[in-house]
């Protein structure tokens, strides 16, 4: 391990789209770690869409990115030095403090990765925070029941290709949209039942020939056209997953809203926001679920990777291009 | 009881606000009722926002409005003849059969007012429809707990005014909107913490000032600017219980929605629409509650009285510019 390690700052605030400007790489040294506390060097860093929000400086509910702080995300890691006794050496190991080659940190921050066989960055797709945003809003907040019409917009990313597999299994017919025919292949493959690329023709006209009877539940990534697109199509009482508006997190001008929210009232639909936070009750259930789907090679994922913590810019500037298909990922070692 | 009893048709279907040739006064022969039919004449006639979404001809959750047809509404009125066991002369009943000044129906599409010593025509406005919209909703959808802050938009209305009576008997703080001062004096008569007059000076200034901590429940009346205002004083996890948008109903081009849908995802916000009969489960609870809190003078109601069935047509145009103050009603007797 060397005595220095490079991290990744936030040294500008983005307005509208992101730019390489914004961020910074630094140098820093790492010191020995103390008592109850351990040296991890990161292996693969996650990268997703909603540090966009705090880049912001405003109140949400997880606090600001500080500017000339390293950003913060999950990373997956192995320890180098353990002075706690429930880490050793070479232990594989989850954290969210940082986009940084190395880290020093007490124990208490660290949840070591269950021996599975699952590869270890696994553990920030579909076995980890987006599996578990996946799994557990869409049983909580979408309620499905076999036969139920799913719509799932930004499909193509490791949340939405991880509800489209969720949802097959529960027996729903599903609907994906992306951004690219591969990506919508790669979703064909994995069971999903009609497709829409919402870069070739009108949306709505393709979503309604994609769902010639309607839905029973949306779940969101993307808002602004896809969720007026999704009140249009809606069935009475509806659920609506509320989970990102990708296509408005970088305008710097907020974009009118669906003009169709009187369908909320007619409808009877019911729309929800939340954060995986909300339901941690549901993490055993999760880990069972998915452990088991994942190995029966029921629920599948794909990764895009980008190498060296250099790179790490540029990975998250592409989750707005719509260049990752699955979990984007940046690998360290 | 004459030969003869007038009716109001639908004449053509208004575009944008509805006006007064849009409708026609019609008169029919009244025929004898036969075996297990009742003759009724109606003393009071409900009239009510829901009725302009179904002078479109669209699908909704009601069939809309037949040309050449009466409209629906509810009736209170007294058995004139019945040839049912279950009804005597004098009886005082209510009806869901048109705005007629009289008719021949079935027994069983007649309901008998309880002899509770409210006025008949209460059980138009807080012991009916509105007053069931209002409690099945609140309890339902917006889940209140003691200390909850509540924004009601429209709450001049039969509906808004009973939900913020409801709101302050569960032991909530209430800001009401309303477009006069005069319905802002009464609400604050019965309660309200907190009021903003929409017409005066910025909505969501105002908003903020009456409720600077944000809103944990709101009922909306209105959408459009009400809409948005509220989901920027939203608290984390508030309820928005979605009963109207008057504002749009006579919107010939729908107009954009609220610029800050985001917030539902980073506030949590769950937004659910709903008709009255979506609850009817919760009918024996809201009878109990809402005839106590009748007797006890815990809610209070308003009334704006039209005389004489060839009124109804401006008593239902009164709706949309704020006329009314509380139940909008036709006295037919």
């Amino acid at each position: 391990m060397p005595a220095k390690t490079r991290e990744i700052h936030l040294r500008s605030r983005p307005v509208g789209m992101p730019e390489a400007g914004n961020f910074a790489i630094a140098e820093v040294e790492l010191r020995d770690p103390g008592p109850g506390e351990v040296l991890v060097r990161n292996s693969w860093m996650s990268v997703d869409p909603y540090m966009r929000g705090r880049m912001y400086d405003r109140p949400s509910y997880v606090p600001p990115f500080q500017l000339g702080e390293p950003l913060q995300g999950g990373a997956i890691g192995r320890v180098e030095k353990s002075n706690d006794p429930g880490f050793q050496t070479g232990d594989l190991v989850q954290s969210f403090l940082g986009w940084r080659e190395g880290f020093v940190a007490p124990a208490s921050a660290l949840t070591k990765l269950p021996a599975t066989g699952a590869p270890p960055q696994a553990y920030l797709g579909v076995l980890g925070m987006p599996g578990m945003t996946a799994y557990s809003s869409f049983h909580r907040i979408g309620e499905p029941k076999a036969g139920d019409v799913v719509f799932v917009s930004g499909a193509g990313g490791a949340v939405g290709a991880t509800v489209c597999q969720i949802a097959k299994i529960r027996g729903c017919t599903v609907v994906a949209s992306a951004g690219s025919d591969a990506k919508l292949n790669w979703l064909k493959g994995v069971g999903v039942d009609a497709m829409v690329n919402y870069k070739k023709g009108d949306l709505l006209e393709n979503l309604k020939a994609a769902a010639p009877n309607g839905i029973d539940i949306y779940f969101d990534n993307v808002g602004g056209d896809h969720l007026e697109a999704a009140l249009e199509v809606a069935r009475p009482f509806a659920r609506f997953i509320e989970c990102g508006m990708i296509s408005i997190y970088n305008a710097s001008e907020p974009p009118p809203g669906p003009r169709n929210m009187a369908y909320v009232v007619g409808k009877r639909i019911k729309m929800q926001g939340f954060i995986v936070s909300d339901f941690m009750d549901m993490q055993p259930q999760f880990h069972a679920d998915m452990g088991a789907w994942v190995k029966d090679g029921k629920v599948k994922w794909e990764e895009t990777v980008e190498h060296g913590i250099e790179n790490a810019p540029k990975a998250f500037l592409n989750l707005f291009t719509g260049a990752n298909t699955g979990k984007m990922l940046v690998k360290l070692d």
